[in-house]
């Protein structure tokens, strides 16, 4: 019986096949469902080793989860199996500030690394938005990023080294401590967004970074988006390199404007939102500059003189994603087509072409995002039970994708493939998708890590 | 017959089985040789495709070569076979400044493209020491970088996107034109850096920066080089990210004050070279933290006032590669031990480690290197005839492995396996190099990619 197995490596405590608890692991952050067999909770990477060689013997699928912040059904068990839940492998192991790095285990949250970083005057810097909630080792899953990637990068410019428990239980250690290396091919990044279909992370060495001495926030309002555009592409190639630089479209501020009318938000096409920081004399300078290249294309920018302005600037954006569901109470926000990525001078031509999108398929399309790194979110909500909605959900997603390729671009930006997204795999990568499926078979020949996810 | 299915493809001048031409492509700038059977000069990557397709169908190796400036034996055909040289494919395809990024073909020497840049404000950061001569292809391949990788990163975080030929003769795209994806596995980077053994770069998708506004160098010597050492890493966390900072020890002031007495340089354990860049304010800012700690730590700060004080400051470093070739007209610098990696942290007791190592064979090493990434290069002459000699290189490489090794760090850090580093992949990757292995095998089966290289 694969439950005295798991018990036998884990004790009674931590293994269940409680429908109860099991109904606690058959879902994430999206509206893809699944239903486990076995969840588990190991503490070591050996026990890891062990389940995952419980699972191999008996040909029964692995799931790992983290928080289950996932908008992809990424860690839902859909085709059953043993989910092995990595929230009790939470410890932040080593913190060298010296090395500019840091040892965790997957399951600490990311608020709490960070939380312990900047008590030391350094900081982890990918930023995603679920930072109180998902784990560190779910974002290097994903590959995710967030915010401040425009200066940063995204998580997967922080990962040094990976120890991984393969698909046969061997456990492997990727990369190294130091800073750099050309040796061998680049196994840490593979590991990096493969959402737990190649092994299951257990340890992480990040690169970490120093606060920086100051920063500041600047919004600016157009009246054209394509202004705003203009105004983001060359704020960048001036050599100003925001810590973030976010959009808002038209339906973005008029979202949250119905749901709080205090911010006295006016009627323009876009908004744009700066962050810079580093050096006092240097931020001084960055916001000089961006304030010039607003004005030069017909904006109106805004410097935040204190924490409290700060806070009410940011305000707006900080209330997109709920505004998208309070709008109105009966609908619930799905999460399709919610994350695409575009070349930076796109942004603008991809934000019309979608408002075009949903008007012409009867549903508003809420519009935000990373305009720094041309990653933009839309937010749908719709009844969940209407089959209609659901049909024109599924036509905008499709030809938002097909804008998104022919563009260059990609989708995901930031999301992952998770289950939702695997038909897409195909079409956006075409004979690549034959080299990650084969390098699949050649790491999990039986396919048991995380089937029926990112296409596999 | 071979050479007649390659004339077919790219007509008689672009092909070639004369001896004498061979003999031209047998080595690198590594003391490996090899054998060419033929040598063929694409110009696009559809005869690339149809000549892997013709080295197929025989069973012959194929062999990569941009201007075979790497010290590896990468490029060499150690076991025969069709040489690939890529140098024709040298053209500059697109220059999006306003996407910061750039379309190349392989073949662009690696200044020429930085040259183009810079005419627009803009640069291509990562800067081998082989900038004149290497191709970009070649840098991408061996996934390097050079002095200012501590702030800009390698070239692996520059690749958006590649066109590989795939061992079949395919012809795939990896990634895309936006700054950031997590789209399935991370075929670009998987490319990056493996050297021509899982298929031959066509194009590449670089990112590009502007130029910084200004840059400021600093020298700094130290009488112990723990203080040397312990400055450079409390620069770093102090939030100076320096454009540049690099190392020389006593045996390299020594090797360069032997070669040029004018420069005057102290007899001292320990010589770091700093350069800043960004908006003016930034710059002085950084320099006076750096004076700041150099003090601290009794180092001597002496900043440059104008750009040939600039020059006059760099020239040792510049000297420390012409040095050790010098200093002995009889002997020959070999590359072996020549590049590795360890946490920044460490780079004191390791540049010791590396005097005692080099003392105890009676083999003086000089060492130097990019101390902000934890990366030494160490200079080894010795008379190539002499076995005697050679025996003692191997000793030395290998004990400077190990402890490397032992401290988590790489070897190599950016001058690629190749050859020469082939035997150390199971000792430095231990269970991660099967799984190299095992993904060299889905992507080229028949083993016809640059065979003999990375351990593979």
């Amino acid at each position: 019986m694969i439950i005295e197995e798991l018990r036998e490596i884990v004790g009674h405590d931590r293994v269940s096949d409680d429908p109860a608890e099991l109904y606690c692991y058959s879902f994430d952050s999206s509206y893809i469902r699944g239903n486990a067999d076995y969840v588990v909770r190991p503490q070591t990477a050996e026990e890891v080793s062990r389940i995952i060689k419980v699972a191999a013997a008996h040909h029964v699928p692995i799931v790992p989860r983290g928080s289950a912040s996932g908008l992809t059904g990424g860690s839902v068990p859909v085709k059953g199996g043993i989910v092995i839940d990595m929230g009790s492998m939470n410890r932040i192991l080593e913190v060298e500030v010296d090395n500019l790095q840091v040892l965790i285990e997957p399951g600490v949250i990311h608020r709490a690394l960070n939380n312990e970083l900047m008590k030391r005057g350094f900081f982890f810097p990918p930023d995603p938005g679920s930072s109180d909630m998902c784990t560190v080792g779910g974002l290097i899953a994903n590959g995710g990023s967030g915010m401040h990637s425009v200066k940063y990068g995204t998580v997967k410019d922080y990962v040094l080294a990976l120890e991984v428990v393969l698909p046969d239980g061997e456990i492997i250690n990727t990369g190294c401590k130091a800073p750099k290396t050309s040796s061998g091919y680049d196994l840490t990044r593979l590991f990096v967004g493969s959402e737990g279909t190649l092994g299951i992370i257990t340890k992480a060495r990040l690169k970490i970074h120093p606060l920086p001495e100051t920063k500041a926030i600047l919004v600016a309002t157009f009246g054209r988006i394509e202004d705003a555009g203009r105004t983001a592409v060359t704020v960048l190639s001036s050599g100003v390199v925001p810590a973030a630089m976010e959009i808002m479209d038209g339906s973005a501020i008029d979202a949250v404007q119905k749901i709080d009318p205090s911010l006295g938000l006016p009627d323009v096409e876009a908004m744009l939102l700066f962050e810079v920081d580093g050096y006092r004399e240097a931020v001084a300078r960055q916001v000089e500059k961006i304030c010039e290249i607003c004005e030069r294309f017909g904006g109106r920018a805004v410097v935040a003189k204190n924490k409290n302005e700060e806070e009410r600037l940011w305000a707006a954006r900080r209330l997109v994603g709920v505004a998208i569901t309070r709008l109105n109470p009966g609908k619930v926000r799905v999460y399709e087509a919610e994350d695409i990525g575009v070349p930076i001078k796109q942004v603008p031509f991809m934000l019309k072409k979608i408002q075009e999108i949903g008007k012409r398929h009867g549903l508003p399309l809420v519009t935000y995002g990373h305009i720094g790194d041309g990653n933009l979110h839309t937010g749908i909500a719709i009844d969940l039970k209407n089959p209609d909605e659901w049909k024109r959900v599924h036509a905008i997603k499709d030809e938002i994708y097909e804008a998104v390729l022919e563009l260059g671009g990609t989708v995901p930006a930031e999301h992952g493939i998770g289950v939702i997204r695997g038909s897409l795999m195909s079409k956006a990568h075409g004979g690549g998708y034959e080299v990650m499926k084969a390098i699949k078979k050649a790491i999990d020949p039986d396919d048991i890590m995380n089937p029926g996810k990112m296409g596999m």
